[in-house]
Order: structure tokens, then sequence, then C-alpha cells
């Protein structure tokens, strides 16, 4: 029997995510962390509204699941994110020793990969889950954004 | 006449930061924001405490500093921190478009020099600025930890 909870539909929880940061007027970025099969934890991009560059979707959602788990490593975890982690987010990711990253679209000129930020050795990566929808959600929001302004 | 507001000076003070994460258990790293001569944000190491990788003084100052300021951006601001931020902390920087950051100790493992995070074109850096002081709480504080364990 084929395992529902594959890539693809945690994917689509973090996509959810990012709808919930477009209708904020965020740039639509949405994540979740999942333990065996189950989401522990789910963000999405606040920079905006709470006015604090740091607030990434990944940052909160790491802070959150360990806050679940009531440790401070991720390692049986895996982040589902729409978009390639930043330098900042990647780094935060090392700390976590989170066991596996999957990602959608990929960020080419600030993600973590083109950045060479180190990962923690552990932490597998997943690329392009969904990779079309999570793209398609940020180039909404920036041709929205160009017609408002 | 001399400006008594110097690298050295808001050094000191963010040794002071240190000082009080030493006291609490943290890896003792302290951090001040300043603006015009001004400390507007101070904050140490958390991780312990919070039970949150991501809770490093270099990452409370950033937020706490734009929380004052009203604004997401430290361009007019400086960073002295105790010891060089790591990937994660750097990766922030750059988010902040943060004037300059001026670090003590360096740290030749996890430092973000060693493992190359690319700062924000306009970040200034000073390294090694009271880097024994700095330091020297560091091994005291693991030198501790080891006889303890």
């Amino acid at each position: 029997m084929q395992n529902p909870f594959d890539d693809t539909y945690f994917m689509k929880r973090a996509l959810q995510e990012a709808e919930m940061a477009f209708e904020k007027g965020e740039v639509p970025v949405g994540a979740v962390v999942v333990c065996k099969d189950k989401i522990i934890a789910r963000a999405h991009n606040l920079t905006e509204t709470l006015n604090d560059v740091t607030a990434h979707a990944e940052m909160q959602a790491f802070t959150s699941a360990a806050d679940f788990l009531g440790g401070k490593y991720l390692m049986d975890c895996t982040l589902y994110v729409t978009l390639e982690p930043c330098q900042m987010c990647a780094g935060a990711s090392y700390w976590t020793q989170i066991g596996k990253i999957v990602f959608g679209a990929s960020d080419e000129q600030r993600g973590y990969e083109k950045l060479k930020t180190t990962l923690h050795p552990k932490t597998e990566v997943v690329r392009g889950v969904l990779a079309e929808d999570c793209s398609k959600i940020m180039k909404r929001f920036f041709i929205e954004k160009r017609n408002l302004n």
C-alpha cells in the first residue's frame, strides 16, 4: 500500500502556509516540520507583520518544533519548505541537526546552495517537490506587488 | 578630544552580556547593537534557557534593535558581539543590512569567515576587539563544564 504521507502531501501543507503568508501581504513562503508522519510545527513568513527580518518560515518552524518536542535537536524530523532556504535558515538547520530538508522552488539568488552554506553532515536534502506550484505563488505575489506600486 | 564611545567601550558592554549568559550556564556570547553611540539592544545567548538553537545573542539583538527602531533594517547600526557570528547569524545580518559588525574572538570552526557566509555588501567588519577577554570567558566556560561532567 502506498503511504499517503509522502513528500508531496507535506509540501501541500507547506503551500497552504505560503498561501496564508500571501493573504497577509508577506512574501509567500511556508514551512512545516514533520516527525514520524505527523506535522509538529507549521509557520509562514512574517517578516513584515513582525517587522523582523529573522521571522522566516523556517526559523519559526524550528523554534516551534523544538518547543513541541521539548528538545533542541530535530534529528528525527523533516523540514518541508516551499522555497530553498537562505543562508540564515540553512545555518539554523545546521544547529538543529535536522534529519531532512525538502524544498520546493529553488532560489537562484539567495538560496543556500549557490551561497554554499554548510548543512549538518546528517541532513539529507530533497529538491524540487511541487517546485512549479511553489514558484508560481512567489511570481504571483511579486506581479501583484508591482501592479500595486 | 577622544570619543569615549569607541569599539572597546561597546565590546565591554557585550562582554557584560556574555557574563550574564555564563551565570545562566549558557555558552557565554553577548551582543549589543549600537546606533549613533547609543545601545539600542542588548542580548546574550539563551539557547539552553529557551530550548532553541536559534536563540543566539545576535539573533535576539537584531530582533530587539528592529523593534526599537520600528524598521526592519539596521544600516545605521553596529553589532558588537563577543564571538565571531556563525552562518545563521551572519546570514541574518545580511537581511538586516547592518552597517558594521565588530566581533571579539574568532570562531575557527563554526565562524562565518571560514564557512564563507556572504555578508551584505554594505556591511563593514572589524575583528579582534578585546579578543583575548572574549576568548577567555569561552575557555573558562568549557573548562568549568568539563569539570562538572
